[in-house]
């Protein structure tokens, strides 16, 4: 049987009181919170873990607050980061009181955060889950000593590489999985270290780290960004995020054409999902990049040429393998090494409302593959009917 | 004093009880219709009218109803026309029960009824509004003899050209805007005359109408049709609509790849208003295109070339003009022959809600012109922010 997430409740003898003195909420707050699953439990081994799944007086939406008998702690979730339009007056506005920023990768794989729990690695996702394929990853992947050492620091990092279950890139020169640092917070206020500070940790632990650039002034700051984006374009990288040295001022992100492009190439593959808003806003970066670049007739019509083509072949593509029978579908594939982690996967999917189809575990070497297909049954759906004449609307 | 719809209440005397039983409907949900504004009453010389608001019972939206101190008529709205994805299947499914189907052009202008009020014409827009602009070219245009032999017929129809405060089109040969008829219905129950009886009444009262491409079998409507339709999109035009011949199943349109991308260039010209299913539903249209026609490599680039320059080259022309210190707006003009009737378009513009700019009136012959300017304030303000460094979200 199919366990939803949707359909369980809290059950928690967690102390509501001391819980929400330590949140600084009122008690009642804190129960109608509960009630409304704006926070919600955890399930099994991890149910005193509590995410927040709205953003709550000043705590990020995807925050997970530990309850260890009593005695509590908040991992504050992943801060949104604005996106620049324009470059230049981007990074004036926002760093206006600094002298340089640092330039850090953005990598296109998923967001989860690290932490020790009860003696072992934990990856928590963006929403605050408790992701078993992360997990294992997690603890396969990295040193223990660091959260040993540091127990007030969650790291906070992306896992990139084909063989992603949520985003599946093949552009890292990564065989399967990795983890790449890109922040470390402090539990509980959630402060981030320097970027030095951080960058300096992860060497002496062993932790992959996302790329960076370099520290620029900030006169020079968006033309050297400029050519570090085109460089990143031309592999199919996402783009970079604009960070102030001390991790005082939040961060900036800008991103590829290339990389917004790929977006919506996957995006229009299941067409009838794509989220308007998802689709119109990498649309319209595209404009405001041609603007600030001042582009060339010859380099506007290549930027319209690929924005036409990331949305037109992948439809086109779809409609064709239904008209010749398939069904659409997002494939993607996991390793890992202790087998029973993958039932857990799936149930885990399950539970978050996934329709997926895990083939049987294949043995290499000392680990597991599995390939996964989610299924998307409305473009298919959708495309069937229009296949036998269902009018648009 | 610029007085908004929005802030006026209906203020009528009209019979609920006989309102209620000419519409079928019960006094006290009539009564609540008025009070909820789902039936509005129009103003001035016009307030015996009164338009749907949203489609009730079997009333199409923008449905007009008049008192004539007790007696009514309803004026039906015009009827959702929906749209062929794929041709082929979609004319097998729709005109299953016919042999024929006949096709008539689909013009890019805006749709108006025109009846008999009082002894003279008036223009009834797509939302039930009387638009005086529309009003005076249909008296202008239009042969009252047929209204007044047909008093139980409305003419609708489109007005389209260049001098259209909507939609400003120059690809018609029209030096100014002209009416074309594309279907005359019946008052109260709006059933439609047959296509063939319906065009040699315009012709012989002189109408002008849209332009009709033949009758064709089911089996061959698709082919004909893609032929129309690609002639049409050279030329600019929009498309087609599918008709039954008897005008008893309901019609179906398709539209060219070129209309569709014009549709796109004039919502990125404005592009922080596009609203986003408009735009989704005419992208999605040009991969169903691409796979129906089975397109050469070469043609789908062309096409995808198409469809990025309708949308990246309208809003980077829009950023540049902003960055130039204008201020984006849509331009139109109109030409009349009763000079009152500038103003009085002006303040129905401004009781709609627009923000609208018209220049003095020049005269020409026996006629004035008069440039109109609708300021456009959300994109301009948008991206004068993002050019002062605001950042997205």
């Amino acid at each position: 049987m199919i366990i939803r997430e949707q359909d369980m409740k809290n059950e928690t003898d967690i102390d509501i009181e001391q819980a929400a003195d330590f949140l600084d909420l009122s008690p009642s707050r804190f129960s109608e919170l509960l009630d409304k699953k704006l926070i919600r439990q955890n399930w099994d081994q991890y149910n005193n873990l509590f995410r927040f799944t709205n953003h709550i007086s000043d705590i990020d939406t995807g925050s997970v607050l530990l309850d260890h008998n009593g005695s509590f702690e908040l991992v504050k979730g992943f801060p949104k980061i604005r996106r620049a339009m324009l470059l230049e007056p981007a990074i004036q506005a926002n760093f206006s009181d600094n002298s340089t920023v640092v330039v850090e990768e953005k990598m296109n794989g998923y967001n989860v955060r690290i932490l020790n729990y009860k003696g072992k690695l934990i990856a928590l996702t963006r929403s605050g889950h408790v992701c078993p394929y992360s997990t294992e990853r997690a603890q396969n992947l990295l040193n223990k000593c660091f959260f040993e050492e540091y127990p007030d620091i969650v790291v906070y990092g992306e896992m990139a590489g084909p063989e992603n279950p949520y985003v599946r890139k093949d552009i890292y020169e990564i065989d399967s999985l990795d983890f790449f640092v890109f922040d470390m917070r402090r539990k509980n206020d959630g402060g981030a270290l320097p970027v030095s500070e951080r960058r300096t940790l992860a060497e002496k632990y062993g932790f992959r780290q996302v790329e960076i650039f370099g520290e620029f002034s900030i006169p020079e700051a968006a033309s050297k960004i400029k050519n570090i984006i085109k460089n990143l374009g031309d592999k199919g990288h996402e783009g970079v995020i604009i960070k102030d040295p001390n991790m005082v001022l939040q961060p900036i992100k800008y991103t590829s054409s290339e990389s917004n492009c790929a977006d919506l190439q996957h995006a229009f593959k299941f067409y009838n999902e794509a989220g308007r808003d998802y689709i119109f806003s990498r649309v319209v970066r595209e404009g405001f990049q041609s603007a600030e670049w001042n582009e060339s007739e010859e380099e506007l019509m290549e930027r319209c040429l690929r924005l036409g083509e990331s949305i037109l072949r992948p439809m086109r593509k779809s409609i064709e393998e239904v008209q010749d029978g398939a069904r659409i579908a997002d494939d993607s594939r996991i390793r890992v090494k202790d087998k029973k982690v993958i039932d857990e996967f799936k149930s885990y999917l399950e539970r978050l409302g996934l329709d997926v189809v895990f083939s049987p575990a294949i043995k290499v070497g000392d680990e597991y593959i599995v390939d996964i297909k989610k299924i998307n049954n409305s473009t298919s759906d959708k495309t069937l009917g229009i296949i036998k004449g269902q009018l648009w609307s």
